[in-house]
This record gives structure tokens, C-alpha cells and sequence, in this order.
């Protein structure tokens, strides 16, 4: 996906926010605004988001001396998650189709403020709403069919926090199918997304085997993963990505991919023909997955 | 008010904005985007948002060749808001406080976007909704009182759209109180402000004498607004201030001002000590106005 004019504001705001989680150096904040404005000058809107998003982080991370500027956010947001995870799982297991309320559970994951000190009976209440209504993008039943003739999933990780509602989601996938399973995360910090650390943290690799993608981009750029997650990336039947970043990354490639996310921005609502807000889960169609 | 680093990302959207009211070329949006950076990089954060405001959209305007680009957007405004007056006006009317209820109806008159299309009782209810809230800073007694002792009240006004509310209010000003009212607007365009074609378009000079302030920033900026508008700004006994751009720009100097306004970004939320969303009425202590 393309970059929009739309998401150099965005850029802006984010690299604002990764400083700031750094140092309170108002000096410093600037420094690494001006530094954004110079990358922004230069990109090309035929990159991906990603790709640009990449970029500024990496000064970010240079100008800070910070390397890890979301290591304390993620650590909060996975250890909320815990504490919501076993009356969560539980409330998924008493829906009528458990399978398919995790997959909606896991997409909103990353819509809802894993803020320490939120009430965590407001946090279930916030999901539920969500749930209730549904995908607006449904590609379940095309999704549960490839399952059925799949050996190897390959399951791309987004954000810290909801790598426990991807947990639930692997859980309920194991049980109802006979499948292996792969988890990928990214190769180094970026943002708050998922890196093997998370995974240690929250337990995911004790229920499946968890790999890194070789790069520290927030999203999937095939050209900078390492060979061992290209390999993955190639032999798997099916692949279940989360997620804006791996979306923008990885639509339009020529793979068996299934998008489950959560819109977020108008850039991606207008790529989706969705709304921000909504719930998605929709087949990679240039793949030749159909409905049919 | 100084500027926070959270305004750039501001500038940047609201640049973006203005430039594609008028045109849809691509490349020149991102030439209005490139020399933002480079406006950005140089400004001083001592500098008011208002200040920044200003050159950056001198710059869309110099780049785009268009001296107006919310032509079109604030006639619609004006067209919408006029085809509300009478219900609103009747309604207001009606309330236990009808002053104070064109008060709050002024305020949120920005808060609330007279998209063309958008349902007129659509409109009525969102406003309606804002006005039950009440104002979250409430100088409404000491204005009262003020005003009760003041022969020359300025007027500064802000957005298209909304004018048509200042008029409703200043009708009930007029009502009630024995007052030369003085209404200023921007002096050139600027985004969707106020100029005089907007006051002669509501038919507000009917109703009250207009004045320009003789310059194009979207708000106040006293070294560069006209003589004649400096001398009606320091005989006036009283100043009503709407909006955030005149907020910005006037908070602090040395004379009797209220400011009326809807709290739309967090910058001026933590500058007034109020939330995004809230109405407010607060009078300029530093000038010595005092709740006793």
C-alpha cells in the first residue's frame, strides 16, 4: 500500500510520542521533529507507510540514544492483559461460536487503551461492544475452509497487549484444527509492537513456537526479514496477519494471507472500502482465495 | 500562548487541508507539505500558534496561487447556519436564560461542522447536547456585571458558519443591555475566519457596526493589526473574544477581555485547565477582573 499525504501528520505525531516516552528534553523533542520534517522532504509516496514509519523511527531511536523507547508502555499494557486473560478466555468459551469471537477479540485488541490504571471491568466492556457488531469486512467461513486444508499457519503478531488475545485466539485455533502453528515477531523494538521478549512474557511460547522476522520495521518488509522467516513466510498453507502495519505491508503480495485487524485511520479505511472503527478480517483476493 | 510540539502535526494537517480545497494535484499538495517542513524547522516555539498559522498558510496560499481557499467551504457554512437561524433563534427564546444560551450556542458554533447535507435536526441535537453540558469555566456573572457597566463592547469574531450565532447573541445583547456593540473580522482570508464579505453576507451589518482588523492571521496579532482596529481595541470598555485563535493569541495581554470558546485541541485544554469538548467563558484575570 502507498503512502497517503494524510499520513505525514501521522508520522509527525508518532515520532512526537516515541520521544516523549524517552525524555521530557523539550530540546531534544525538537530536534527530533526537524529531523522527521528532513526525512518527509525526501520519501517517496510510492513507499510504504511502513517502510517511511521505519525510517523515522530509526532516527528516533538515534537521537534519543534510546534503542527502546516503549520497552516500559509494552511491558504495562502485556501485564494489563494478563490480568484480563483468564475471565476474557473464559467469556470467549461461553459465546456461540468461541472460534470466531477470539478472532474478533484479538483484531480489537488494538483498538482499546491497554492504559495502566484503566478499570479493567471498563476494558471488557469496551470489547464487547466492539464484538457485537461483527466484522464489517467477513471473511470467516473462505478463512475456516483453507484452515480445514492447512498444516502450517503462519501468524503474523502486531502490538503488545493483544499478543494475549492472540494467545486465546492460537488456543482455540489448536484445539479445533489439526495444525501447526508459527508465530512471528518483529526482529528488534519498534513502537509497541510484538518482539520475542513479549512473546516470553506473556507465555506464548509455551503453547506455540515463536520466530522473529530479522528486522525491526512495523510491519512486514519482505525484502529486510531474514532468510529463516522468508522460508516460513514461503512454506506455510495460510498466513493470518494482524494488523494496520502488516496490512500495509503485505496487501497486494502474492501469498494465501488473511487480514485481521482493526481500521484505525482513514488511509486504510479508503484502501479497505471500510470505516474507521471497524473490525476486518478479509482474504488476500489476488491470491486467488474466492468465495466460491 | 506558546506554541506545543503537538502543534506541529496541527499545522501540517490543517496545510494539507487548505491545499486540497484547491486543487486535487498531488504534487503540489506535497509541495505545500515540503515547504511547511521547511517554515517548521525555523519557527521559534515562543512564537503563538497563530503567528505559525499565519506564514504557513501565506505559504499555501503563495504556492497554490489561490488567495482564498475556504471560498466556497465558509459560503456553504454561512447558507447553512442561515437556513437554522430562525428555528435556533426561536428556541433560544425559549430557554430560562436566553442569554446565556447564546452565549453557549456561539461557542459551540465551532465545535459543530455545518458539512452541506448534514441533516438539519442532526444539527439542532448535537448543539443541543453541547449547550445542556454548560460551560466548564463559568465567568457568566462577572461578564453580566461587567457589561452592566460597560458602554463599548468589542466583538471579535471567528469562523464562517458560526457568525450567524455571534448575531444571535449580539441581538440578545442589545436586548438587555444599554451597549454599542463593535463586531471586528479578519482583514484579508484566512482558513474559514470571518472577513467582512462573511458579515455583510449574514447581514450582520444590519445589525451592528463591522469593523476590519486589518490583517490575515487567524487570530489577533496586535503589532500587525490596523491603527483604526488598535484604537477601537483600547477604547472599548469590554472585549468578548470567540474562538480559539483569538484565545491564543490574546491570552495574557492587558485588557478587560472575556473569551468565549469551544476547547478543541488538548494544547489549549491544558492552557485553560479544561477538556477537549468543553465550553468555556473565562475572563482575563491579569487585566485585574476579579469574581468579588
Amino acid at each position: 500500500m502507498r503512502t497517503g499525504l494524510d499520513c505525514f501528520p501521522c508520522f509527525l505525531r508518532q515520532a512526537l510520542e516515541a520521544a516523549r516516552m524517552v525524555t521530557q528534553n523539550e530540546g531534544i523533542q525538537r530536534k527530533v521533529l526537524n529531523s522527521v520534517f528532513s526525512i518527509l522532504s525526501n520519501v517517496s509516496v510510492h513507499m510504504t507507510p511502513v517502510e517511511i514509519a521505519h525510517l523515522v523511527h530509526l532516527r528516533v531511536k538515534s537521537i534519543t540514544g534510546n534503542l527502546d523507547p516503549y520497552k516500559e508502555v509494552k511491558k504495562k499494557q502485556n501485564e494489563l492483559a494478563l490480568r484480563c486473560e483468564k475471565t476474557l478466555s473464559a467469556q470467549i468459551a461461553e459465546m456461540s461460536n468461541p472460534l470466531k469471537a477470539a478472532m474478533m477479540f484479538s483484531a480489537a485488541g488494538n483498538a482499546i487503551d491497554l492504559a495502566p490504571g484503566r478499570p479493567v471491568p471498563d476494558i471488557y466492556k469496551r470489547y464487547m461492544e466492539m464484538i457485537s457488531k461483527g466484522f464489517a469486512w467477513d471473511d470467516y467461513e473462505l478463512f475456516i475452509k483453507k484452515l480445514a486444508h492447512s498444516k502450517l499457519l503462519l501468524y503474523l503478531g502486531d502490538n503488545a497487549g493483544e499478543i494475549v488475545w492472540d494467545k486465546i485466539l492460537i488456543e482455540e485455533l489448536l484445539e479445533n484444527f489439526n495444525l501447526d502453528i508459527l508465530y512471528a515477531v518483529r526482529g528488534f523494538p519498534i513502537l509497541n509492537d510484538v518482539t520475542m521478549e513479549d512473546a516470553h512474557f506473556v507465555g506464548l511460547d509455551k503453547v506455540v513456537k515463536v520466530v522473529s522476522n530479522g528486522f525491526d520495521a512495523p510491519g512486514i518488509l519482505l525484502d529486510r526479514c531474514s532468510e529463516d522467516f522468508l522460508k516460513h513466510y514461503r512454506n506455510s498453507d495460510l498466513i493470518l496477519s494482524k494488523g494496520q502495519g502488516n496490512y500495509e505491508s503485505l496487501s497486494g503480495e502474492n501469498r494465501p494471507i488473511f487480514f485481521l485487524l482493526n481500521v484505525k485511520c482513514p488511509v486504510i479505511a479508503e484502501d479497505i472500502h471500510c470505516n474507521v472503527g471497524e473490525l476486518v478480517l478479509k482474504a488476500q483476493l489476488n491470491h486467488g482465495l474466492s468465495h466460491h
